[in-house]
C-alpha cells in the first residue's frame, strides 16, 4: 500500500493533500472516500466537507478494537469540521449534522450502508426545528434518524419500530407517514428511545461524540457480518482489505427559497447533444427530485432563479469533463445560496448518445489550453455493445409492468397478438395482424408461423433451443425458457392472469421482460456515427482480429456481409434439413432398407443443399465459408417416439409409422447431446457427409464456372481424436481429389474442426496435425465442461445459481474464464505448438459476447463468428480488446 | 541405433556374435528376427538355422531401391546356409527348403506374413517326392507354395486358385483337398501357373534365387501397405522403423518315424504343477499337433520313444527357465533324429497356474549355480488382474459356440433356463430352476427378478446401465448392450436363431459371450496362493495407494472387507432410495405440494437411511465410510412420462397419476446425465441433503453408543465451481455442528467432493479451498470430457471406433491417459497446490482397472475404490503400480 510515508493517520479530512491523486488511495479511503476526496482537492469542487477514517484504522480495530488514538483524531477532525461549516455537533440551537457511510475498496453489499442525520438530539433537534422553521421536518428527521441508528448501530430489530408507528396512525386516523403532524412524530421520538432501551437495555445515546463512534464501529463490525463475508467468498475479495468511514456535513436543500437540489449531466444523456442537462427543484430535497413529488425545472429556468449558481455550475461542469474527459453526471445542493456537490461520476447515456459524445468528443471541446479531446481508441471503449444494441433493435419506450420474465434470447422489443400455434400465428398475419407466437418450445414444424411472428415467447428451453437459435438468425425479438407462463390450449396463466388469443402482449428479447398490453416503441435508428465508430473499430482490429458470422442461408449471408462480416464461420447444414419439403427425404435416407434406397435419398438431398450452397457461396464471394458437416442426432429428423407410441396405443400405426417408429427407437438415446452426433454420424453413417461434400464441391465449382471465387473449409464436427479426425480428413480428401481430378489450378479447400469437447481441447497437439484449422464451438465445449445441458438447466437452474452468486456469470452468455476459457487457451496453445499458423477461431454463442472476444483475443484466436445480428457488436467488441490487449501490458 | 560399429551388414546370420544379447537389438533385426538369435547364439538352442535381413537394408530399399549389395550378401549367407544344411536352394534330389517371414520392430498385422516352402520348383518337388517318399505331399507343398507365392508375392487375387481347385475336386469326385491325389495336386500345379502366368503377363519363377528375392521384396513392400500404414498410424508406430526379414531352413516332422514334432510347457500350464507338459506326434507335422486330427501322446511317452532326445528337451528346458525366469512354451520338431527348437516364449496359463508358478518360482529352483529364483516383486508382476478374475468366478470349461456377443459387464459365467420378465424369474428360482433373465435393458423394479437369477443379460444399455452395475455389485455374471438380441414376448431371436422361455443359454460375463444350450462350468476356486501373492502386494503398496470399494449396502460392505477393501471409497446413497418400499416414499417426497408434506417424506426417508447407514458403517467399523449425498436425477424415482401419456390416451389417469405425470415431466429432462442431478439438487431442493446428513450422524453417533468407531466422509457430487461446494459445505457443516454440539470429543467428519467435471479438474486449485478431499468420479469425467453418453454410444458406437482404431481402448474401461488422464493429473496436482495434505481417490469404475491404476498411482491419488469383487484384482495392480513406479526411473 502506497500511503505519504511521512503520515501515520488514521483519518484523512476530503481535502488532505495526497502525494497522488486521491483515485489512486482506494485501497486506503476506500472508494467513495477516495472520490470525495477527488471531488474536494483535486477538482476543487465545493463538497460538503468531511473526512474519512481509513482502511487501515478498520484493520487496526478488526486485530485488536478500537484503536487507542482514534478518538483523538476524530475529535480533531470533527472540531476541523465544525469550524468549516460554523456549526457544532448536537448544538441546540444550529446544530452540525453529518452522514455516516461505510466505503470499502470494492462496493459491498451486505454491509451498513448510510445513517444520515447523526447529531441529532432531544436537544438539538430543538434547534433544527428553529433553523429550518420546520418542526415536523426536524422531528420527522429525527425519529428516522433514532430508528435508523438503533437498528443498524445497537442491533434492534427493525419490527419493533414499526408498532408505535402503525400506533401512532390509527391515533391520528391517517395511513401514510407523512400524514403525521409534528405532536405525533415528537411523540414517537420518545416511544422509539424507549424500543431501543427495552431491547438493549442501553438508552439511546444522546451524545453526538458517542452516536459518532457508535456508528462507525458499527461500519467496521459490518465488515465481518455475515452477508459481507459471503459476498466477499463469492467475489474473491480479500478479508484483510477492511472499510473506510466516510463523515460528511449534511447540508440541505429545502432550507428556504434560496435552496433547491436537482441533478445534472454535463451533456445530453439521451441524445449525446452537447449541451448541460438536468432537472432541478427549488427549497426541496435531493430525493423530492428522484421521487417526482413535485414537478422539476430544467437547467435554464434555474438560470433564471440562481444565475451566478448557474454560472458555477456550468464551469464545474466544463472543469468535469475536461477532468474525466467525458460526459458527467452530477447531484448538487444549494444550502442558502451555497453551491453544494454531493455526488458526480461519467454519467449513463443512451446507445446514440454513447456513439455521438464518442465521436464527438474526437474533434475537441474547449478553447485555448483549457482544450482537451479524446483518440478514437478511446472513442470506441465509450461505446459498449448494448449501446449498438439499442440502437439496432426497436426498444421499449418506458417502463411496463413486467408480468413475467424469461430468457432474453433475441433482442430489440416487440408487441402483438398473442397466437398459440403457427397455423394461427399464420393466418394472423395473413389477416395482417401483428402477432407473438407463444409456445411451450418451438420445432421445425413451427418455423411457417415464427417466421410471421413480430415476436416469439417460449415457456420452456434455454438459449440455444430452436426458438431462440432460430430467431437470433432472423433478428427477431424472443424470450424463451418463461417457466411462469402455464400455457393451457388458447390462453396462458402467470399467476392470476390469464392472457387469450389476441390479446395484447409486449416482449423485451433484450431484458427478457413480458409486458401485458402493449408497450410504445422506439425505433431502432443507428445515428450516423454508428458507421463512424465501426469504421475505426474495423481499423483497430485489422489483421488482427476478424469477425464473421453464422449463417446458414444466403439471405442471412447476405444480411451477414451487409453487416460487415468477413467470411462465414459456421455454416450449419441441419436447418437445410428441417425445410419442410426435404424432412420427408431426409426421413427416406435414414429409413433406407437398401443401398439404393438410400443412395436415392441422398442424391437427392445433394440435389438441394447443393442450391443452398451456391447462394451462400454466392453471397460470400471471395471470403471465407466455413460448411460444418451434419451434427445432430438422426432421431431430430424423426417423429417422436412417444407420440408415435401414444398412437399405436390408441388407433394403431400405419405401415409406414411402424417404419418409423422403428427407426425413431432405434435412434433414440438418453442424452442425445453427448450420443450419436457430429463425426460419430460419419462413422456409423459414411454416406452422408460424402453427399455433403460432395454437394458443396459441385456449388464450388459452378460459381467458379460463373467467374465468382468461392472460399470453402470443410469442418467436422465434434471431433474427440487424432484418429477420428484423420478418418473424416480422409472421406473428404477422398471427394476433393475426385472433384478437383485434371484441374489445372484446383481450389486450395482446407479441412478443419470444431473443438467442442474437452477432449479435443485437451489433445489440440495431436488434432491439429489433421487440421488445417480450428473453431472452438464454445456453447457445446460449456456444456461438456460443466455437464450443463443448456436445455435442461438454463431456465431451471441458472437463475437459482447467479442469485445466489454460484456462478457470476451465465456460462452460456460470457465465457467462463476460469474453466472453459483454459480449455480454449489450451486448445489454442496445443494447435499452434504443432502448427505455428494453424487458423483458429471460435463459433459458439460467445463469438458475439464483448467480455468473451477479449479472452478470444487473448488466447490467439484468428477470428470470432456471430450470428449476423451480433456482427457490430462483434467488430466493436474485437477492437475494444485489441486496444485493451496493447494497453494491458503497460497497465 | 546401437549396432557393433565394425559392421555394415545388411544380413546377420541367426548364430552371428553381437556385442549385446540378440533381444536388445530388435530395431535391428526385429522382433522375431532378434527373438531366434537369442535361442541360437545365447541359449544355444538347436534352431534351423537362417538369416536375418536386417530393418537397415529395408529402409535403404525405401529410400532408393533394392540396395545393390543386398543379393551378393544375401547369396553368402544362403551358401552358409546351405553347407551348414547340407543340402542346396532348388536341388532336384534333396533340395533345401526355407521359409519366408516378414518381422518388425513390433508384431504388425497388416504386412505380409509368412512364406513356406520357397526354394520348390518343377525339378526340386520331385526331389522332395523322393526323399519324403510322399509324391502327394511334395506336390501339395508345391501347389501351396505356387499359390501362396502367386497371391502374396506376385499379388494374384486369391480367388483365382479356388476356381481350378474346385474343378479338380468336383473331377475326382471328392469334397476336401486332402482327399485329392498326388496326380490331381501335380496337374493343380501346372494350372496355378497357368494362372499366375495370365493374370500377371510373369511367369510363375523357377530360380529359388529369384523366389527368395521376389519374397524379400515383398515383405519390404508390404510395410508400406495401406492396412500397415493405417496399423501405425493407430498405434503411434514410425513410419521409419522398417522391417526385418527372416529366411529359415524348413524341417519335417513327417520325414519318417524318426521324425516328430511337439508342442512343449516347461511346467503345467493349467494347474502351475512344476513339471514339464507337452503334447507330441511321431511322424507328424506341426499343424497335425495343433489340429488334433490324431490323437498326441504326452511327453512321457515321447520319452519312450526319444529318450535321448527327451532328455536334450528337458535340458533345454531347464536352459528356458533359467534364462527367462518363467515357464515358457516351446514348438520343437524332431527331423530324423535331430531335434529342432522352432520358437519359444513365456507362456500363457490360468489363473491358478500363474498364482502357483508365482509363489514357486520365488522359493527357488534348480541346483547349485544353475539355481535360479524371482523376487516377491516379480511374483506379483506374473499374475494379472484376469488370472484373479479366472479364480474368483466360475469360468466356461472349454469352448462353445457363440450365439451373440454383447459388453462384459460383469465377471463370471453362468448357466440357467431363460425367463423374461422378474416375475417369471422369481416363480422360476422359487420352483428351484436355474434363471437366465434377458431383458431389453433392466431397471428398480427387475431387481427382485435379477436377484434371483444367475445372471443377467440385456440387449440394451452400456457398462454403466443398471444392470451392469447392480450384478457388478452382487458378482453376478452378466453381459448388457447385446444388440443382436431381439426380444418379442416370451422369446428373442439372433438371426435365424429363435430362444424360447425356459430354453437353456450360458454366458460369460468375462468376454460378453452368449451360447445357446449348457455348457460345462470351472467352478471358481481360488488357490492357496491367491492369498499369499495379495499379502505381499499389501506388503508393497501399503502408505503408497490403499484400495477401498463402492458399497452401498452393509452386506456388500461386508463382502468388500473380506475382499481386503480398507474402507468404502463410494456409497451410492440413491440406491437406498430405489428399493421398492422406499420408492413411494422418495415419491411423496417429490410431489409433495406443502412444506408439511415434504418434510414428512425426508423424515420417514431419514428414518429408513439411517438404518442402511449403521449397517454399512458397522460392517466398516473403524474404517473410513465415504457417503455421496443423492446424485441422479429426480425423475428416476418418478413413473415414465411417456407410459403415462399412454394411459391417458388409452384409459385415462387417477388423481395420484395426474400428479405423478405432473412432476415427471416438470422433472424430465432432455440430457439427464448433464442435467439438474447431484449438488445441483442440493440447491433445488435443500432439504433433501440436510436429512440425509442428519441421518448419516444418527447413524454415526448410534455406532459410537455401542463402543465403535464409525469413520465419517460425506461427499458432494458434481461440484463445478468453488462457490457451489462452498454452500454444499456449509448445509453439511450445519448439521454437523447441530448434531455434535456440546460432545467434548466430537467426531471429525470432513467434507469433500467428487471431481467429475472437466471444469472442477480444470479449477480444482478453487475447489480444495473447500474440500477435505477429491474423490475423482472418472466415469462422469469420462462421458463429459469425450461427450460420450455411456448408455448411448458404449453398445453402439464404441465397437466401430475400437474396431476402425479411432479409439485404443474403451475409454469407459481403460482411462483415456491422453484426455482424461490429464484431467485427473491437472485436478490432483491443482488440488494439492493448495492443500498439500489433501486426500485424493477415486471411485469411478476405473478403480479396479490395472492398467487405470498405473495412472492413479502416477497421478499421486491415495487410494483407489472399486466394486467389491475388483479389490483383489485393485490391489494387485496397486502393488504393481508402486514396483513400476519404483522401477520406471532407472528404465
Amino acid at each position: 500500500m502506497d500511503v505519504d510515508s511521512n503520515l501515520v493517520s488514521y483519518v484523512y479530512a476530503f481535502d488532505h493533500k495526497h502525494r497522488r491523486p486521491p483515485m489512486e488511495y482506494k485501497d486506503l479511503l476506500g472508494g467513495k472516500g477516495a472520490n470525495l476526496a477527488e471531488m474536494t482537492s483535486v477538482l476543487k469542487l465545493p463538497v460538503p466537507p468531511g473526512f474519512t477514517i481509513s482502511t487501515d484504522a478498520c484493520r487496526a480495530y478488526m486485530k485488536g478494537g478500537w484503536p487507542a488514538e482514534l478518538d483523538a483524531e476524530i475529535a480533531q477532525q470533527v472540531f476541523a469540521l465544525e469550524k468549516k461549516m460554523g456549526r457544532k455537533l448536537g448544538d441546540p440551537f444550529d446544530p452540525l449534522l453529518v452522514s455516516v457511510r461505510s466505503g470499502a475498496k470494492f462496493s459491498m453489499p451486505g454491509m451498513m450502508d448510510t445513517v444520515l442525520n447523526l447529531g441529532l438530539n432531544d436537544e438539538s433537534v430543538k434547534g433544527l426545528a428553529s433553523v429550518t422553521d420546520d418542526e415536523r421536518f426536524a422531528y420527522d428527521s429525527y425519529r428516522r434518524f433514532i430508528a435508523m441508528y438503533g437498528r443498524i448501530v445497537m442491533g434492534v430489530d427493525g419490527e419493533l419500530f414499526d408498532h408505535p408507528l402503525e400506533a401512532a396512525k390509527a391515533k391520528a386516523g391517517v395511513t401514510t407517514d407523512s400524514d403525521l403532524g409534528a405532536k405525533a412524530l415528537k411523540d414517537l421520538c420518545k416511544q422509539y428511545q424507549a424500543v431501543i432501551k427495552k431491547a438493549t437495555k442501553t438508552a439511546f445515546p444522546q451524545k453526538p461524540r458517542e452516536q459518532l463512534r457508535g456508528a462507525v464501529e458499527a461500519v467496521f463490525a459490518s465488515w465481518n457480518g455475515a452477508r459481507a463475508i459471503a459476498y466477499r467468498v463469492r467475489e474473491r475479495i480479500s478479508h484483510e482489505l477492511g472499510t473506510a468511514v466516510n463523515v460528511q456535513a449534511m447540508v440541505f436543500g429545502n432550507r428556504d427559497d434560496n435552496s433547491g437540489t436537482g441533478v445534472g449531466f454535463t451533456r445530453n444523456a439521451a441524445t449525446g447533444e452537447n449541451k448541460p442537462y438536468g432537472d432541478f427543484l427549488i427549497n426541496a430535497q435531493g430525493e423530492d427530485v428522484v421521487a417526482g413529488i413535485r414537478n422539476t425545472e430544467d437547467l435554464d429556468h434555474m438560470k433564471l432563479h440562481f444565475p451566478v449558481i448557474h454560472k458555477e455550475l456550468m464551469e464545474i461542469f466544463d472543469r468535469l469533463e475536461r477532468h474525466y474527459k467525458d460526459m458527467c453526471d452530477t447531484e448538487f445542493t444549494i444550502e442558502q445560496g451555497t453551491l453544494y456537490m454531493l455526488q458526480t461520476r461519467v454519467g449513463k447515456r443512451t446507445g446514440a448518445a454513447a456513439l455521438k459524445m464518442a465521436v464527438d468528443m474526437t474533434k475537441g471541446t474547449g478553447k485555448g489550453n483549457q482544450r482537451w479531446k479524446i483518440s478514437k481508441e478511446e472513442a470506441i471503449m465509450r461505446v459498449t455493445g448494448d449501446h449498438l444494441d439499442q440502437v439496432l433493435h426497436p426498444q421499449f419506450a418506458g417502463k411496463g409492468k413486467v408480468l413475467a420474465k424469461g430468457l432474453a434470447a433475441s433482442p430489440g422489443a416487440a408487441v402483438g397478438k398473442v397466437y398459440f400455434t403457427a397455423d394461427d400465428a399464420d393466418e394472423a398475419a395473413t389477416r395482417g395482424e401483428k402477432v407473438i407466437l407463444v409456445r411451450n418450445e418451438t420445432s421445425p414444424e413451427d418455423v411457417h408461423g415464427m417466421m410471421v411472428s413480430e415476436g416469439i415467447l417460449t415457456a420452456r428451453g434455454g438459449l440455444v433451443s430452436h426458438a431462440a437459435v432460430v430467431a437470433r438468425g432472423w433478428g427477431t425479438p424472443a424470450i424463451v425458457g418463461a417457466e411462469a407462463v402455464k400455457i393451457e390450449g388458447k390462453q396462458f396463466t402467470v399467476g392470476d392472469v390469464v392472457v387469450k388469443e389476441g390479446d395484447i402482449i409486449s416482449l423485451d428479447g433484450s431484458s427478457g421482460e413480458v409486458v401485458l398490453g402493449e408497450m410504445k416503441l422506439a425505433a431502432a435508428e443507428p445515428p450516423a456515427e454508428f458507421n463512424v465508430v465501426l469504421k475505426w473499430a474495423d481499423q483497430v482490429r485489422k489483421g488482427k482480429l476478424a469477425v464473421r458470422a453464422n449463417a446458414d442461408t444466403g439471405e442471412d449471408a447476405t444480411n451477414a456481409r451487409e453487416l460487415g462480416a468477413e467470411g462465414i464461420g459456421l455454416c450449419r447444414t441441419e436447418h437445410m434439413f428441417l425445410a419442410p419439403d426435404r424432412l420427408p427425404v431426409v426421413r427416406e435416407m435414414i429409413l433406407a432398407n437398401t443401398d439404393a434406397d438410400e443412395r436415392k435419398a441422398l442424391d437427392e438431398l445433394g440435389r438441394v443443399q447443393q442450391i443452398d450452397f451456391e447462394e451462400i457461396l454466392e453471397a460470400m464471394d471471395g471470403l471465407p465459408v466455413t460448411v460444418r458437416l451434419l451434427d445432430p442426432p438422426l432421431h431430430e429428423f424423426l417423429p417422436s417416439v412417444e407420440e408415435l407410441h401414444i398412437k399405436r396405443a390408441v388407433s394403431g400405426l400405419s405401415k409406414r409409422e411402424t417404419a418409423e417408429l422403428k427407426a425413431a427407437e432405434e435412434w433414440a438415446e438418453h442424452n442425445p447431446m453427448i450420443g450419436t452426433r457430429g463425426v460419430r454420424l460419419g462413422v456409423v453413417k459414411p454416406g452422408l457427409y460424402a453427399m455433403q461434400v460432395k454437394a458443396l464441391l459441385k456449388a464450388a465449382a459452378a460459381l467458379r464456372k460463373k467467374g465468382k471465387n468461392p472460399i470453402v473449409e470443410v469442418m467436422i464436427p465434434l471431433t474427440v481424436t487424432r484418429e477420428e479426425l484423420a478418418l473424416a480428413r480422409s472421406w473428404v480428401q477422398t471427394e476433393v481429389d475426385a472433384a478437383t481430378k485434371g484441374l489445372k489450378n484446383p481450389p486450395h479447400i482446407t479441412i478443419g474442426t470444431m473443438i467442442e469437447t474437452p477432449r479435443a481441447a485437451i489433445r489440440a497437439d495431436e488434432i491439429a496435425e489433421e487440421a488445417d484449422f480450428f473453431s472452438f464451438g464454445t456453447n457445446d465445449l460449456t456444456q461438456m465442461t460443466f455437464g450443463f445441458s443448456r436445455d435442461d438447466v438454463e431456465s431451471r437452474m441458472m437463475p437459482a445459481y447467479l442469485e445466489q452468486g454460484l456462478l457470476k456469470r451465465n456460462p452460456f452468455e460470457t465465457i467462463d474464464v476460469g474453466g472453459v476459457g483454459e480449455l480454449v487457451k489450451m486448445g489454442a496453445a496445443g494447435g499452434r505448438s504443432v502448427k505455428k499458423n494453424l487458423k483458429l477461431g471460435v463459433c459458439g454463442e460467445h463469438g458475439g459476447d464483448p467480455e468473451s472476444i477479449q479472452l478470444f483475443y487473448e488466447a490467439g484466436l484468428d477470428y470470432v463468428s456471430c450470428s449476423p445480428f451480433r456482427v457490430p457488436i462483434a467488430r466493436l467488441a474485437a477492437a475494444q480488446a485489441v486496444i485493451g490487449g496493447a494497453t494491458s501490458s503497460t497497465k
